[in-house]
């Protein structure tokens, strides 16, 4: 995979980008990351990106060329069109599925405003996704932009060390996580559930499934499907709603 | 306002937190913020912060006492207990209500967990919140805890030049924003509607409020109050309802 981004903060993404998994991916070449600074792009001679709004008003607005061009640069040599995805409060609201759908594509193009606002052309004739990460206002598109990066390329193959943790994923799975314990067995007083030391791997399993319903219901009830419970989770349900 | 974060990669947070306003946010000491390596805090000769869950399974889970150490010692000389918030898929989705009330702290302590669970009781007996910022899977904590301090610091008194910016953003006000537009007028055979340059601000006005609820209509239509639309309002919408 290939990810573009354009951005006024290409330093932004340093720290980021050069970490973790993400470094891991790069290092494995399942994806080459870039960050362009679209300023580079401007014709204008004062290397401007942005001009007030036509009918006025406070703020200012992306101009559509530098943007226009770079896309039109990156996507030069490409037979199949990329997603481009525009990082805007007002686009659809990222999940999980999203990750999943955009881990299918060979080349991604993100533009990051950054307090400006964007010229309505580059929505209407260039981007293919606008994209939110949340109902929360940010200084610019590039965390939201990180944070995609990251969900979509821990998706693709042979990133993650381990092929299976990302099934064990709270969202990935049905319900949330069970609680999880480590050592010590008492740490200031506080001591770990007995079941989980008693060694009794069938008990274990029915606490485990309990406390994920159970978190399930205190937390995110809309995750439960009833019509998939078995007898014993719903019996369980029932004490949870009597507690 | 000061913010803590805990996290066992500290470098990733150098680009985000030295550029733009959270760089100029410090500058103009609205707010310090440091990430702490948490592993620095280990009591275990190796440095250890993570180890095999009690009752088996797959995946590692941070132990409690580097965490519950660095917490101590970044408080230990507070009156006011802090904010001290767990990121993690399974907490409370973030809000801008929930970005206007951690704004009135003064001091935010973030726990980033890596690849790793949590021993369950710092959830219990530690933290504060516990807070997702979308229903998506991360690598980490750390882009999580970076959204919320872009989101709340940008919030703090004298960050943003111009003091009305953040009430003009989505979100912030009750519609999404119309379409925007800048020079030139005509970009390759693109052009901006003709009542942006009329210079007749009555038009302009009217165009871009029934713009707004255009949007606002297609996209966010849970925004929309109708018990608040003016007759006009109304009027649009039933328009939009027939295109």
């Amino acid at each position: 995979m290939k990810i573009d981004i354009l951005t006024l903060f290409p330093e932004m993404f340093v720290g980021v980008l050069n970490n973790s998994i993400l470094k891991k991916a790069q290092e494995k070449e399942a994806v080459t990351i870039q960050a362009h600074n679209f300023r580079d792009y401007s014709e204008n001679k004062h290397k401007n990106v942005d001009d007030y709004p036509y009918g006025g008003g406070e703020g200012m607005v992306l101009t559509p060329q530098p943007i226009f061009d770079a896309v039109d640069q990156l996507t030069s040599h490409k037979e199949k069109k990329p997603r481009i995805i525009l990082m805007c409060p007002q686009g659809e609201t990222f999940t999980q599925k999203k990750a999943e759908e955009l881990a299918n594509e060979e080349h991604l193009i993100f533009i990051c405003g950054h307090y400006e606002g964007y010229d309505e052309r580059i929505r209407e004739h260039l981007v293919t996704d606008e994209i939110s990460i949340g109902d929360y206002v940010l200084t610019g598109g590039e965390l939201a932009s990180m944070v995609i990066v990251d969900s979509v390329v821990r998706l693709l193959p042979d990133v993650l060390g381990n092929e299976l943790s990302h099934m064990r994923d709270s969202f990935s799975t049905g319900y949330l996580e069970h609680p999880q314990y480590t050592r010590p067995a008492d740490f200031r007083g506080m001591v770990v559930p007995e079941v989980l030391l008693s060694g009794n791997h069938k008990h274990i399993e029915e606490w485990r499934s309990k406390e994920s319903l159970k978190r399930t219901f205190q937390r995110r009830p809309d995750l439960i499907k009833k019509e998939v419970l078995s007898a014993e989770q719903i019996k369980w349900l029932k004490e949870f709603e009597n507690e």
